[in-house]
């Protein structure tokens, strides 16, 4: 009688088939003695209509009432599901984020979950009934609903599968797990059985977009297992949760020691870079400059500073583009007289690539291959930014494919290889 | 500085641009120095969508996750109005149902509101901003979501105006007020300028679908002052309510002698009528008979039992078509044999032609004029029911068109005529 919490991403409940299949899918784990939490995404496509049309009325849209407009999509989704579980015979029941509740912080189309109430799905769940959890949404201490960004159903169901302390939390997406780069870039991309949270982290952050990133976190923080899978496959076995495909999201220690140095090729397409030359250097400075930045609600990714020269120094950091006119917009107006910068400069027109891999940390060479890899295919590299586990080098957009490629090859991560 | 209760049809937010027209028409009264609460539909079209989702995953929805699904519509659009009052640069801020909160019963799909908490509506009415409530929709003690039936955002409106005393709640729709028949059917219809509560309670059940009765019934029970006008016009002007167009619909104590005798010519095509042949006429028959039927949650509408001739008597009514099925069922497993009737037969080909009027009190010859008519047409009468202020008739549905056209000009109602 384990507690399994299944997410179902729009793909997979976009039409009203796809809806019954998966009700179909949810019925076989409940038979099989399971109790189950369901987490259904808005039906593919439905979230970008409704913002369609809020653009349309404001074409920046006011958060909060984006957020009222949103958050309709999953609330469709899961009444629709409970019906089609009804259909089947089985008892179901769906709350919104705020019947459960869902308790999120105020910073609308973004929110964080603070807290989950697991009282009434407990109870459900006593009674053996299929509980459905709008995921996305959820409501702040004043009763404003609240969304918490792309790829917010993730999250919720990694929320609940914490507070209810369920034995697995299934990802059911349109892939069928964790590739070591975009098979549409690199034909030759292989599944991995099994990636650490830290790999993880740096894989979907980065761009190989199966997890929205805070889901991940979240898993990591409350041991979460976690397991990325397609709904579209059918090799799934409800009474075999650990033989299920996809691939599993392990903690670092349960890894062993085989374990491949690189486990992936990363990359974004959505960044834009921000330089302010000739900062003069003194303590506080970078505050000064992404203070106002943090305050404007920008989410800053790579953060590079040189040592200065002759008193000043060059800053830079990428934004993800969407926020590139906000941040220089900012900048221009609050800051770049405030620290007396020379100047400042943008580039809209980057990407980010990485090398991924938990091995990294006690392997040498992996950075001279890298970079020596790059070079070979002519490729400049304009910033560079490292972690414990990643390597992330900033280039022009156009070279985005090219460098993804080679680096795949370069670490021997195509099918067959390893 | 009063404050205005306006609920705006599906419609009449129809659309994008829809939308933007509704909000230049709320700005113009808020500058005006009104304060303004706004109770919009969904988007036309958009419930009856929802709905068909539902009956495609399940042919008989769950009453609780239907209301799930079909309350979205509203919330979607009170997101969007509210944005495109912000865009206009006027405070705005959306409610749903459970945020307000519009506390109901937990009769899903058919809910009635039991009271409307108003604390943080007048605080931003305070504050100048101009109020957005979910129309239709309302949640239970126990948190569920509930909807209040077709036409229901006309219930919340004239709830809302109830709960906050408001000057006047307008309701904006496709007509320009209630009419004396539907001028589709009689293009000589000539629009009231006022109605009283009874007559127009009458006339909204019997057909002419202007406004839900329950929102009629409601503003007469707590005496709000109720408008029906159209949003496409541009008469209503801002400073002057009292003179604005539409139809008010007044108390009979308002209204002056010299009110015509008839107010209109009502009609249902949605009848069905059901007739229990031969039941032995002994003390509790009708409840056994009605009994199971109002469990089954069935609303009957005309009830018609005469005199016993032999011990026994024919007990007849109407249902709405859509419950013709049910209701037969309910009887002929439940009832039939245990009042020992002899026959159970119905007829869902019958319609129901109503004259209206205040004025019926006090004259006579109304009834008598009536059925000459008809029988002048050829038009056999199958039932008959009479209260104070109408005169109905069932009759073969075929004959509705000509029975109304026929009725309307004998009372004289055609425009001029008056």
């Amino acid at each position: 009688m384990s507690l399994i919490v299944q997410k179902y991403g729009g793909t997979s409940v976009g039409s009203v088939e796809r809806i019954k299949n998966v009700a179909q899918r949810i019925a076989k784990w409940r038979r099989a003695g399971h109790r189950m939490v369901i987490v259904p995404s808005a039906m593919s496509g439905e979230t970008n209509r409704l913002i369609a049309l809020a653009k349309d009325i404001q074409p920046v849209p006011d958060p909060r009432e984006l957020d009222v407009v949103a958050s309709t999509g999953e609330q469709v989704t899961i009444g629709l599901l409970a019906m089609a579980l009804k259909q089947l015979g089985l008892q179901a029941k769906s709350y919104t984020g705020h019947q459960v509740r869902v308790l999120t912080d105020s910073a609308f189309n973004k929110a964080r979950i603070i807290e989950i109430e697991e009282r009434r799905i407990r109870a459900d769940l006593e009674a053996g009934t299929i509980v459905l959890v709008a995921g996305f949404q959820g409501q702040d201490e004043l009763g404003n609903i609240t969304t918490l960004g792309r790829g917010g159903s993730d999250t919720s169901a990694v929320a609940l599968a914490a507070a209810l302390r369920a034995e697995e939390c299934l990802i059911y997406t349109d892939v069928d797990g964790v590739y070591t780069t975009d098979p549409r870039i690199v034909p030759e991309a292989r599944r991995l059985k099994s990636v650490t949270f830290e790999e993880m982290l740096e894989l979907s952050s980065l761009g190989s977009k199966v997890l929205q990133i805070r889901s991940v976190e979240f898993a990591g923080k409350y041991r979460v297992r976690l397991r990325v899978l397609s709904s579209m496959s059918e090799a799934d076995q409800p009474l075999a949760v650990e033989a299920a495909s996809g691939t599993l999201i392990t903690y670092e220690e349960d890894t062993n020691m085989e374990q491949a140095v690189i486990s992936g090729i990363a990359f974004s397409r959505d960044e834009a870079k921000i330089t302010l030359t000739r900062v003069p250097d003194r303590p506080g400075i970078a505050y000064q400059i992404l203070g106002p930045i943090a305050e404007a609600n920008i989410d800053v990714d790579m953060i590079i500073q040189n040592t200065s020269v002759d008193g000043t120094t060059d800053f830079s950091f990428t934004v993800h583009r969407n926020e590139y006119a906000k941040a220089m917009d900012v900048l221009g107006s609050k800051v770049k007289n405030h620290v007396a910068a020379q100047a400042l400069v943008g580039d809209p027109k980057i990407c980010k690539v990485s090398v991924v891999g938990i091995g990294m940390r006690s392997h040498v060479g992996i950075a001279s291959l890298t970079f020596r890899t790059l070079s070979e295919e002519g490729i400049n590299i304009q910033m560079i930014s490292t972690s414990e586990i990643k390597i992330s080098v900033v280039v022009e957009d156009k070279y985005m494919e090219l460098a993804v490629r080679a680096l795949h090859k370069a670490f021997g991560l195509e099918q067959g290889a390893a």
